[in-house]
């Protein structure tokens, strides 16, 4: 409802009247939280679309959020935007000619957006259980439509439309257990260890809501790695537990270090309980894979120090760099042995929004837990259920994605060459990307192991900074919001992520199309030099 | 992991390491949680119907959840089970003939489970989306193919598997603005206060966890009605607020009163305070559906009260009863203009998981905020966005759902008529349970004007109240038990929703298929002759 003319005297007559829900009396943890890959980079790179197409209304590329209206929701509720205002151009540079034509969304690791295809395979078995009336049609393969027909007789009336028991399908629960066992090398899973969920995310908050606990100095302190995925500062700001930062080294291509764990735990111990320990690997945003070694001891520490271990495993498949090789949590403490093997308590998340299939948009993924109390299983269980169930149609794709078609499958070659097309064309991205940072002065990036993320780090001159601090934004915000306005590259500054002090960074996916990506690069190169000789 | 021998007396070996999540460590409020709807009477149905398949290895019946094992997980996290294992036979009972062939669970809406078919117009668009290359199809009628292109057009890479804008995709946050607005006859709504989400259950949630603060006497309270759709209760207990109840008066058809509003109201403003109230219209579980006279008084009092208006609405076109109509919150609030229609705040709830299209397990939803502070409709978006986006399918059905086929479309016969024959059918399931019902001495069901359920009063023998509270049961909980294990008949007990103190209740779903419904009604119906008897 806009406001009228008269609006505002009548309500002066019936009395101004507070509203129930404002900012000084709503959720004081839902207003800590940030959520810097959506945040006013994104939202300013919005309004820049919105703009082009006045310039260019014949610019082809249509994205997905490219109507909204953000100028009438500014972005002061997404933390560091504060004085974003400053930096945005007034109303009248809209309608002004950009120096590019179309923004590049560089800050989101969404696969399909960025124009990757989808695997076949899965959307074949997907639209044959969306509508079933397809199984009667030659234009279908016989391993589609039969893999089709074997999930919706796991359906309530045969119908993607009915709710699955909260844990998810219990056949695909199943398939994901003997995937997990094949992965790890036939170490057992157990489906009733497995719960399906609305993409990790939701897996991942669901597990730290059982985790909160306490008041004051008994308040339940939470281990993240810095820089880290701001879904874990987020989920821990809002449930109002203790986030306790641990540094990556940055020197050792963004190693896990457990000395600096050890260090972060005892300096947290002084105001806090911390009970659990979250990894991300393959590293979101540093794009490192850790070793078997460094595994070992994290478990080893996770186990001496009592804590809860999350491992955030979404990207699994993207592993690129020669040498590398992912290994699960849950392999290495099982071959460990007990009593790591028989006591350590871990949940291990996956997720099909990344991997060689990118279907981020079907909310689809899994939480395996191993050694959990069965008590709090079952909590687990119930807390589920109020949510009824994970959306079928990514429980149906994560089916396929954890039993692919077979050798003997008539969907086996297809599959095949589609995923690992995908995959090497993800691994030379990671590589020019690599290259093309490392060539430049000023920047400096660490091999992109795995994951779907370039970090590098950013030198930035001392006026710049001074600048930035003037405007009240983060340095490295300061130069990204340029860069977009400058270039229509949008990428998300390190200080969303977490960074040493005094270092700047910022996340790019290497998700750009391979004709894109290097002039992409190149243009960002160029940009940097040129920021930095303005400010010298 | 199952214990294996020897496995303890090595931890002893190690030390016995106490878990770090255990009962007495987690957190309390999610302890507290109880969601009935799926609570141990569903797990004991899962039970039975695992035995049913020992007994009877033909039978056709094979639901969801049929191959959990529920047997390992229990019912104690379920909140009222405690005691549940008390009325379960032994596991000796396992594999002895049941007095029924199959378990009907009518203890959820869900149509599709029970037989409803998808609406073909909505399967087929989702297809499309889901596979595009089906838009070469000459299977497609054109008006869906058209529709398909539309939505992958708003989708980025056009792929339902990119991320779309976290409150949604834009065109679709449009149509359901329009759609609101054909509805309320005319009265317009603006895209920019509509939030697309997973589930109503996912909005109302997030509407709630804004609401709440404060400590001690400070806390937020939250009117619920009793009785309640048990999503409320939980969700209020897992974020620490305070719930109020207010009953609704079974002897005028479970109307709304709003003297019992200000009872509750004041009652609760001695302990905590009040900030918001929720409406179930039309009732879950009761079937009610208000008068625009209550709604209006309704309005006043949450006016003049300071309160925050919740609306869930999912059952809107559920109204069956003569003399009934739906009325939205949004349309009567701004029909009563100022200083209501400027001021008063709201929240409506909608869902694709009811109406004539019950497409749950799709995960579709919306929340339309009318007055809400900008500043606090900007924290409520950035929350969404940390979980990045609702599931693509869900928001695509829901765009067909509020802007369905037209006249001169192709699809628009068969569309109508699907929709009429759903909502016709249980138009007269929900009438023929009244009238079952209330011929049976001892049961006394009000009209279901609306929604899914019937919410009968049962009359039960002192004895039978006596020996449930032996068993430390709910009397109703005993009866449903009872009902389950002779009958095969899954309802939910009036204890999981609310009731007045010494009433007992049941919610069963009208969605059987109607041969089945009749038969199922007077087997309940002689199962409690036959109950009440034994205990009198």
């Amino acid at each position: 409802m806009a406001a009228r003319p008269g609006g505002h005297n009548l309500a002066v007559m019936n009395g101004p009247k507070e509203k129930v829900l404002t900012l000084d009396t709503m959720n004081a943890c839902v207003k800590r939280v940030e959520y810097a890959v959506r945040g006013p980079i994104v939202l300013r790179a919005l309004e820049l679309e919105q703009e082009l197409r006045q310039v260019w209304p014949w610019a082809h590329h249509s994205p997905p959020d490219s109507t909204q209206q953000p100028a009438s929701h500014g972005t002061g509720a997404f933390g560091s935007g504060k004085a974003h205002s400053v930096c945005v151009p007034p109303p009248s540079s809209q309608g002004v000619k950009k120096p590019f034509t179309e923004v590049i969304r560089a800050n989101i690791g969404d696969a399909h957006a960025m124009g990757q295809k989808p695997i076949t395979f899965l959307r074949q078995v997907l639209a044959l259980c969306v509508h079933p009336d397809l199984l009667n049609s030659p234009d279908f393969p016989e391993d589609a439509k039969r893999r089709a027909e074997s999930i919706l007789q796991a359906c309530g009336g045969h119908s993607l439309g009915a709710y699955s028991n909260s844990s998810g399908i219990q056949p695909i629960r199943e398939h994901v257990a003997q995937y997990i066992q094949r992965r790890d090398g036939g170490i057992p899973a157990d489906p009733n260890n497995i719960f399906l969920s609305t993409g990790a995310s939701d897996a991942i908050v669901t597990v730290l809501k059982l985790l909160v606990a306490g008041e004051g100095r008994c308040r339940t302190g939470v281990l993240i790695p810095i820089p880290q995925y701001p879904l874990y500062s987020a989920a821990l700001a809002e449930l109002n537990a203790v986030q306790v930062d641990y540094y990556l080294d940055e020197d050792r291509a963004w190693a896990l270090d457990v000395a600096e764990l050890r260090r972060a735990l005892c300096q947290a111990r002084g105001h806090c309980r911390p009970r659990a320990l979250c990894i991300i690997n393959p590293g979101n945003p540093t794009g490192q894979v850790q070793t078997r070694e460094c595994i070992e001891a994290v478990i080893r520490f996770a186990f001496e120090e009592q804590l809860f271990l999350m491992a955030d495993e979404v990207y699994q498949d993207n592993v690129y760099a020669e040498g590398s090789q992912f290994h699960s949590f849950k392999k290495v403490l099982m071959e460990m042995g007990p009593p790591y093997s028989t006591q350590q308590e871990l949940a291990s998340f996956h997720s099909i929004s990344k991997g060689y299939m990118g279907e981020c948009g079907l909310r689809g993924g899994y939480v395996e837990v191993v050694n959990m109390d069965p008590a709090v299983q079952q909590q687990m269980q119930k807390m589920m259920s109020v949510r009824l169930c994970p959306p079928l149609p990514g429980q149906a794709v994560l089916d396929m994605v954890v039993s692919p078609p077979e050798p003997s499958d008539p969907s086996f070659t297809q599959f095949q060459a589609e995923k690992q097309a995908v995959l090497a064309d993800l691994a030379a991205k990671a590589k020019l990307t690599e290259k093309v940072f490392n060539a430049v002065p000023g920047i400096r990036c660490n091999p992109v192991q795995g994951a779907m993320y370039s970090f590098p780090r950013i030198e930035l001159p001392p006026r710049a900074i001074q600048r930035a601090k003037e405007l009240g934004l983060a340095p490295d915000m300061f130069f990204c919001l340029r860069l977009l306005e400058e270039t229509g590259i949008c990428v998300v500054p390190g200080s969303g992520f977490g960074q040493r002090e005094g270092t700047y960074h910022f996340r790019m996916t290497i998700l750009p199309a391979a004709e894109k990506l290097r002039p992409l690069l190149e243009k960002l190169s160029q940009f940097h030099a040129k920021f930095t000789r303005e400010y010298s």
